[in-house]
């Protein structure tokens, strides 16, 4: 009974400290494997091409929040993702970064100080903008939160229809309203079949015009020619993204020197090593109570 | 009895109908003055050159929060400065944006865009982050509930000693230590002239080395060939600025090319017109019945 550690060598001694003082067995590398069948878990960002070789493997462990780069796990490995209020926090302050920066004209006021111009543009009071969150998991609703304290006015959409305090919710169907009423979206959603895409020409069209983008989930929601279409028509105003596709962006994308644009790589958030161990360890610990595994994945709804 | 209104054209209308559904009377603009013995008030940014001009003047109000530019008034004027919980919301939410964005290492990420450049930095937690507000008036003890919410370990210095819940509070005598814990240093002071040029090269250095500068106060407090030698040497490893000295920036200023440097142009607030008439409002009928004058200013203090 071991787990097979793969994630990043800084990350490597942590783990193998919070593994070990808790008694647990910890292999570092598939190259340091004596034994494949000692391996019960596996904490990974990107899995091993053949996991057959393990063949008493349990669980697969994401050391982050998204698993839509994994591919299909043999049957009865369960998968978790690491849950963690360090990496939501994280995130909910990248999103508050890019609302405030959206509400108060930070790109146009980048571009003005290229030019040397030094001219105000009128101030609006949070109140007056309507915020619309894109998935409200916990995170969504962590930063739903987050934003009504500031006096904005919140929405969410879920398909869940989990809803925070003090922000509306609208459901899966109500697609139309939620959109219309969101001066800045922000997406918070997982990468499914459903959702890739949906940062499109179609839902673009939908939110008021001059609307204003902000995308903390994944590349693949995003379509970038819709995007710019959608910047270029006036439709959008601007956009604040974390994420892009392809990641990395190359060097001469067109994103990198559009002035309506803010682009950060990919670092909403990143996993804080004793966060990750200490969520490995709650999966070992499940899996041998027979108790429901933290963060376990459901692979047929993609989170 | 009459106010004489001298801010902003397009402010006007909005404080007519306030003070006229009020049953007060308002003169809009010095051209517009038949009887001077009338004036008791005058609402203005900058006051007209003869006040002798208005024998009956009571008071003077300020319309926006800081009072600094103004000129010795007659004995027995009044100055009052527009408080209004509109003004307190725009300039934390402007600081919020701010402190998130040095937090987050945006002035790097945007200089990698220049560049083309997806490369992520580590990501670092709210609470290892200390942020130091000097000036705990309304705005900043509403500036440091805000980012104590969101995990930041906040301090304030204050002269009259007011604090806020989660935050530490530091008394004018304990400035070094103040400044010794502030990784982030955020200034709220009114100018007066104890506050003329704090933010200097005595102050930077007792920052921790490649502190972040914060300032929302006034372009005086600044002085911008320290700022500059403090960027260059790693004292401090970026600034937020939404006030200069000059104001307005010239437009060959080295500060609107520096990539440690974000400017905004003295944008944090803007006076609501209706929370500003309001505010006018409450001030004739304080001088009216003799009550303490809602926003009366300190001249000896200052603010």
């Amino acid at each position: 009974m071991a787990l097979l550690f793969l994630s990043t060598r800084e990350r490597a001694p942590v783990w193998h400290r919070i593994l070990t003082e808790a008694g647990e067995e910890m292999v570092d590398g598939e190259a340091a494997v004596t034994d494949p069948a000692a391996i019960t878990e596996i904490a990974c960002w990107t899995p091993p091409a053949d996991l057959g070789r393990y063949p008493n493997l349990r669980a697969v462990i994401s050391v982050g929040a998204g698993v839509d780069h994994l591919p299909p796990l043999p049957p009865g490995v369960v998968l978790s993702r690491t849950l963690s209020a360090g990496i939501d926090a994280m995130v909910r302050d990248w999103v508050m970064m890019a609302v405030l920066m959206l509400h108060r004209d930070l790109p146009a006021y980048l571009q003005q100080a290229r030019q040397g111009l030094w001219k105000a543009r009128p101030v609006r009071e949070a109140a007056s903008r309507r915020i619309g969150i894109l998935g409200m998991g916990r995170i969504g609703r962590l930063v739903a939160d987050s934003l009504t304290t500031l006096g904005f006015d919140v929405a969410g959409q879920s398909r869940s229809g989990a809803g925070g305090p003090g922000s509306t919710l609208f459901r899966a169907s109500e697609t139309e309203a939620f959109l219309a009423r969101s001066d800045l979206l922000v997406c918070l959603l997982p990468l499914t079949e459903e959702t890739r895409g949906i940062l499109g020409a179609r839902t673009f069209a939908m939110l008021p015009r001059g609307a204003g983008l902000i995308h903390a989930g994944r590349g693949g929601h995003l379509r970038m020619t819709d995007l710019r279409e959608a910047l270029d028509g006036g439709q959008l105003s601007g956009a604040v993204l974390d994420v892009t596709d392809p990641e990395p962006l190359p060097a001469d994308h067109w994103l990198w020197s559009d002035p309506r644009v803010i682009v950060t790589p990919h670092v909403a958030a990143q996993t804080n090593p004793v966060e990750g161990a200490q969520h490995a360890l709650a999966v070992i610990r499940a899996l041998r109570a027979g108790h429901a595994v933290p963060g376990r994945v459901d692979r047929e709804r993609g989170y």
